[in-house]
């Protein structure tokens, strides 16, 4: 949130014009600092110097467990130190002191601040300084007697005293006033800067520039391409015209393809680029993507496959609350071949396709992907993820694909109603469509089905559904990853999945598609026997 | 690692006799110092004082991405001093250097030591210090140039020169009598302490004391129970009987029931325990079971079934290598209640069950819940993940019921060919045998399978599989998770899933059952409706 900030600034921002210049500030716990995405989030910020961001550490000693000596000794201020922020302790309950460190912590606009607060939990309730008082609610007695503690009507409910609400009745006339004064601002701006301007308004309603899509590039059957590969050359051609689109790699860039020739990095001091080296950082990168999509820009961030299980968390919590992230997933089968199983994603397709509001795209070739990104960017209502292969592919499909709707006929069977259903997703669509010409030279009539969204497929009305996957006809499906879920599509009899139930191996990818069976010899194998 | 040498340190050795006494040397790059699961680790480390952990930190300044300088800046030393390290910095080129350092770090048997080797990447080729060589060969040309540089024949390939040969039969001569000395301590320890050599060879061997299963309780019926709760007791039970089983929680101890009432905790200096407050670190505490479990110690640790997603990597590392970890995942469904979808899983039994050679374990009741931890102990080629509920179930199933199969026969049809099958998991099986009561009472004869694991099913033999899910007759699977992959028993047609395919919401659990159509009620409507 902190960098989106920064990146706004250094966007909109003009003399006499400070239209984002606000501070974010965080409540953290023992518990946030103990988990390991706190590192790689004050890592990155103490990096950037994010002098904006200041945490109010509540130091209160006390986790579910009991005191945090059960578990924990870090020296906080010195761990922030380390990270090159601006570090303060206070009294926690003291809030002339706890003012008087923010104040402090504003003042100093290059590093980001840590305010430890040493609190004690339950303050002045008979259980204060206890675990029990994290999870149980103080009960009718423990309430009175807290009250009682500070001087309050024991009997009393949802009080809000006098003073208080005078107090924030200050706010009340001070806020309206910083706002309106903000907003004159703005219309100002419109005149002394138009063009900016126009790009504030579809920043703030969440418009991306009319006609980028013309830009999507159309491939040509060519020599074999990766996915990931036009994954980068989609983003060349669209990014120029994208100003709110943010990338980055959690230090996979040249694998990736997410930076763009174009590209400026966001470096610390230099807020005005579009792509972040997020450093090894999976979990971090996520959250901070959420971080940007929640200020109004439209982040996406690369990693291997392998690598989508250190951010689901923060995938699931995009998802959840609607947020247009976009998850650049390459290297995304066996066929990244030589790293081996530690690096090869089997089960990540599935598990990645279960996380509700999550849409899962793995395209088959370049156009393919070109759709997908048409797609990602066009939904504003949660995040995708693009599953991207290493290994270069065929060029198949052509430019109007039926991506949009999940899944289509890339090769119709010869006769109305096909003898077989062959679906494919990414990498396996061309194994697919390989074996269809085969089975085709043995009079065996074939459909061959791309399909490389589920969720996308699963939005379509039935009778769209009931054309592509028509009911009663036979049908192997083939993808380089688990074949838990298949069913859904095939049912449990006159069907066949090839997939990979194992973990995978150290080889040269064609090597290792060979041995696991993902041939289009064995697609053919697989249809003659369930035709008998 | 180093935790479980302190763990056998404490359990084995006796005055002469220092059975286990190694150090723990981890080589670690600034990539894997940017991860969070370094923090997690590195403070868990610092907090217990595990004195004989030596890091050889890789400072080479490079990662794929380029220089560090683009995304890192931690002053590493100062970093891991905040944790409580002895921290040191030599130059990573200098042998003499790096040889005293490690041993001023092996002196220091209070803290784990950190040894920052400044080094460069590519030492000596034509690459050295650029991001090339990380992922790059050095080529034939770089691969002669650099040994040109080292006074090497440029020409000779797996070369390992005379005097690198001599120095390294020097360390066979010494570790053979290193090894035998061991060997013969080991021998006289069987005289000196019968009774821990006993235990001693049973740990080697991965063996459990014979008729520990003997000491597993019975549950009778009675008031509803938790999972959870059935877990705490089954661990209370049992656990006296297994020495070598290490248990803990990130922070959940209450409500993870994993503390029996006799555990003894793990703490700085104090290794003879048998319980780990591993503090709020679930990827830390995965990780660390994987150490454990690699030293032969039987490690369960506890968190919500949400937080399994933090923990993903770990799981697929013991997985793959075969480990026998035992994650307990309570509060694993919509049915946790008030805490809300943020902790509601709902992806989360279908995502891990996507996992190859893990087992997950999704038990209806104490009795079941009791089997679940003799087949999860008795396992020892991989992992299991029992999942298990907060709120209380009826208890249904006998002492010898059929979890070890994966799925069996809860209620029988009373024909010998039900009308219907009604296929539930965990907390909703007694969702199913309610329904299947009132179905009795309309002359409809339904067939109530319990199904907690996927996985032990699918391993049995098709005859039985056949027996349990007969096929043609319609089914209606219950379980508070995504539908997704359900398929794979039900087929697409004459089936239905009564599952949650959208993200969960705060409430008593009972009420978001009613809402989301968890009832007994629903299941007989669809009943109804598929047999039309």
């Amino acid at each position: 949130m902190a960098l989106a900030e920064r990146i706004l600034a250094a966007k909109f921002n003009k003399p006499g014009y400070d239209l984002v210049d606000h501070h974010t500030y965080v409540l953290a716990s023992d518990g946030d600092l103990m988990e390991g995405l706190s590192h790689e989030a004050a890592s990155f910020a103490g990096h950037l110097g994010l002098g904006r961001l200041i945490v109010l550490y509540d130091d209160n000693h006390i986790s579910i467990d009991g005191s945090t000596d059960l578990s924990f000794s870090d020296d906080v201020p010195g761990r922030f130190a380390s990270y090159g922020w601006h570090v303060q302790k206070v009294d926690g309950h003291d809030m002339a002191a706890i003012e008087g460190a923010i104040q402090e912590a504003r003042k100093d606009s290059q590093r980001p601040s840590l305010i430890a607060c040493r609190t004690h939990i339950g303050f002045g309730s008979p259980q204060q300084d206890t675990a029990k008082v994290h999870g149980t609610p103080l009960g009718e007695e423990g309430l009175k007697s807290t009250k009682k503690q500070f001087g309050w009507d024991p009997e009393a409910r949802f009080l809000v005293p006098e003073e208080v609400r005078e107090y924030f009745k200050g706010y009340q006339v001070s806020g309206s006033e910083i706002k309106s004064q903000w907003k004159k601002m703005v219309d100002s701006y419109k005149n002394a800067h138009p063009d900016l301007a126009e790009e504030w308004d579809r920043y703030v309603a969440g418009q991306l520039t009319p006609g980028w899509e013309d830009h999507l590039p159309n491939f040509l059957p060519d020599k074999p391409l990766a996915t990931r590969s036009a994954s980068g050359k989609v983003l060349d051609t669209v990014s120029p015209h994208l100003p709110t689109l943010v990338g980055g790699s959690a230090d996979l860039t040249p694998s990736n393809n997410t930076r763009t020739s174009e590209a400026i990095d966001i470096a610390p001091g230099e807020f005005g680029g579009n792509y972040i080296h997020y450093g090894v950082r999976e979990h971090g990168m996520g959250s901070i993507m959420t971080g940007l999509a929640l200020h109004g820009l439209r982040p996406y961030g690369g990693t291997f496959l392998i690598f989508s299980d250190y951010m689901r968390p923060t995938i699931r919590l995009a998802a959840m609350m609607g947020l247009p992230v976009i998850y650049v997933f390459t290297h995304d089968s066996i066929g990244l071949g030589e790293d081996g199983p530690t690096h090869q994603p089997v089960e990540h397709l599935t598990s990645l396709r279960t996380i509700p509001n999550l849409v899962v795209i793995r395209p088959s070739d370049g156009n393919e992907t070109a759709t997908a990104w048409k797609v990602a960017l066009q939904r504003n209502e949660g995040p995708t993820a693009l599953v991207l292969t290493r290994q270069g592919l065929p060029q198949n499909s052509p430019i109007d694909n039926g991506l949009e709707r999940g899944a289509y006929v890339l090769r119709s069977a010869t006769d109305a109603k096909p003898d077989i259903l062959l679906i494919g997703t990414g990498s396996e669509v061309s194994i697919a469509f390989e074996a269809a010409n085969r089975l085709s030279d043995e009079g065996i009539n074939a459909q061959v089905v791309s399909m490389p969204s589920w969720e996308l497929f699963d939005a379509q009305p039935a009778a769209y559904r009931e054309s592509i996957l028509p009911p009663g006809v036979p049908g192997v499906a083939i993808e380089a990853g688990v074949s838990l879920a298949w069913g859904r599509y095939l049912g449990t009899e006159n069907s066949r999945v090839i997939g990979v139930d194992r973990y995978g191996a150290s080889a040269p990818y064609q090597t290792i598609y060979e041995n696991y069976g993902l041939t289009p010899q064995r697609v053919v194998e697989e249809v003659k026997q369930l035709m008998g």
